[in-house]
């Protein structure tokens, strides 16, 4: 199979995810903080070693992660636990149903406004739609760090300063950009990252997390054991305990630690610019292939995450990704679970087929790919 | 070492727990039901798979069981999605963290009010506790199946009964039962069932499932993509998807197959059996012993879970478990999260040292525990 459906989920791992996952669940799969023997604290340090990680990697405590099931979970407690009544929200044009179903939902039951601010290829332009929305009750901004239709970067950097001039609390949904393009807490100004494990952190699925900078205060959405203060009838204050209630999924900690360990040792720059270059390989095919209609920009550093979105000839995008499958090839077809996305790029009545190449792909892989397009 | 504290996770799994994880990691980790290709395909068969398994260990459609990433998780999706504002809410006096910190904040919030109906010994005795706190605006009951520090089995048909008589959903945390005890959501009339997937049910850690009867309607707790009716700005209405949004733990749902598989391989009322002799032996290895104080009823069909709870000389209770560590015997002392429970036993300032053994636990680990504990 050649794998292309890598923003829904990395396939196939690094090989040093598998090890540490059966590792894990040999070894490490004890209550963490809550016994008191050998097992139980040694598996707690190798927990708390994917803490130290990720808060390295992304600018935060080690501390302040908390670990989550997906990108989804972690994005609900974020929002939800960010904003009161009479609040008003600003989210980007192209987010997922993740943020979007999440501030509808906070919207029907009377609790918020939100407003959509528009994507510009002018990064100055796209800070400057969401700072004309800001009102005097704004009190969050929620935005993806890159498409997951379209592959187009957000100016991170920029929102968050503005949010930051405002004083407006700034989450940034990382689930297309986390281990890919370099996402700084402190240089972007992010209260809040949110971020799945298993896309192009490479960890397994069943992982992600939330990462919340010192001194922000949330309102728990899940409650209960802790491990600590068990008489207190309400969730610690402090994290991340504060925001991991039961128990954790120890193996695909560890082997999100794994992903983290085989991206630093890969080095970030250098699976982006191998991933940008076969994106690249994929995007030139497609422009001499006068049957495609691609929707994105030519891939470029910082601007594009490795995702293309086409559709082909007059097929629907279920059809072509169908056809591809007959090929051996693996492709996502339809909305991507983000309307909104579809809805600003034209493209809502038929979704696109969408591919996404990761750094097991080759250039081999593009070019039968480009070959097995023009035979269906 | 001598594992004890099966309570808090089972250890170890049985071998086909393992070889399924490993396959999963390698076959069967694609997103499930969102793509097109074969090996998305097959995903989703395989996570149905699970579905079926669960639905007829305890009596529910397949479709109508999602999967969380704990009980806890499971837990806080049923209780907040049920209630509104000005409804009351009746737990026992034995209730988990996991419960009685969801109703605490929910009681904060101003949503509802709670009360707390006593254990009794006698069965018919606990379920007219429940009976006498009903009010008119009684929307919930909330049970625990057994207690996860004294062991106690709840006489949860007795009290699905009652609620059903006075038309008031009926939540069971089967945290402690699920997979040792028969538990039939139509015999029991059951509303919805919260379980962990890696304690008695032999999967691995980070799962979970809440599973819902039929027409049982549930607000959500966490939106987002979910592959399905992607232009709807809310959560689909139908089970699964309303409660699963975001990428699943397939590994991970696939180990509960197999432990599943597993239980049914051996037959749950053989593991019952074994595990209640041996927890019967513990019982009077210790009622022997008069240096230790033993807080729960001596083992019995239907009534207990393999769950010792004691102290010993007057040491507190994480000084024992820390004297049994050092003779490599794992145990957990505290309040293991359901200070609640301590109260109504009066252990609260002390906590108590929990023994959980579990079908891999052997006469002579027993043997060995009750040796070592007259050495410390």
């Amino acid at each position: 199979m050649i794998y292309f459906d890598n923003g829904a989920t990395s396939y196939p791992k690094p090989v040093n995810v598998l090890s540490n996952t059966v590792n894990a669940l040999k070894n490490y799969s004890f209550n963490s903080g809550r016994g008191g023997y050998a097992a139980s604290v040694h598996t707690a340090e190798k927990i708390y070693s994917v803490r130290e990680k990720i808060g390295a990697m992304f600018g935060f405590e080690p501390q302040n992660i908390a670990f989550t099931m997906n990108c989804t979970q972690a994005v609900n407690m974020a929002i939800k636990g960010s904003v009161k009544p009479g609040d008003h929200v600003i989210i980007s044009a192209l987010e997922h149903n993740a943020v979007w179903r999440v501030v509808n939902h906070l919207k029907n039951d009377g609790i918020i406004q939100f407003d959509v601010a528009d994507y510009s290829f002018d990064a100055a332009e796209t800070a400057l739609n969401f700072e004309r929305l800001i009102r005097k009750n704004t009190s969050l901004i929620v935005c993806m760090a890159a498409s997951n239709v379209f592959g187009v970067v957000f100016p991170i950097e920029k929102i968050g300063e503005i949010a930051k001039q405002h004083n407006i609390r700034f989450i940034v949904d990382a689930a297309q950009g986390a281990g890919v393009i370099p996402i700084d807490a402190k240089k972007n100004h992010i209260d809040i990252l949110c971020a799945p494990g298993h896309k192009c952190l490479f960890g397994n699925m069943g992982t992600g997390f939330i990462a919340v900078k010192e001194g922000t205060y949330l309102n728990t959405l899940i409650d209960g054991g802790t491990g600590s203060e068990s008489t207190n009838p309400n969730q610690p204050d402090f994290f991340p305990d504060r925001l991991e209630a039961g128990t954790l999924n120890n193996s695909g900690i560890l082997s999100l630690g794994a992903g983290i360990d085989f991206i630093n040792s890969k080095g970030m720059e250098h699976i982006y610019q191998h991933e940008l270059a076969v994106t690249d390989c994929l995007f030139n095919g497609l422009s001499k292939n006068s049957d495609a209609v691609l929707y994105c920009p030519k891939p470029e550093k910082n601007k594009s995450v490795p995702i293309i979105s086409f559709n082909y000839k007059d097929y629907s995008s279920e059809k072509t990704a169908a056809l591809l499958a007959e090929h051996n090839i693996a492709v996502r077809a339809g909305l991507h679970c983000s309307p909104l996305a579809h809805r600003f790029f034209n493209t809502l009545e038929r979704g696109t087929v969408r591919l996404c190449p990761s750094i097991f792909t080759t250039r081999r892989d593009c070019e039968f790919f480009l070959k097995s397009l023009k035979k269906i």
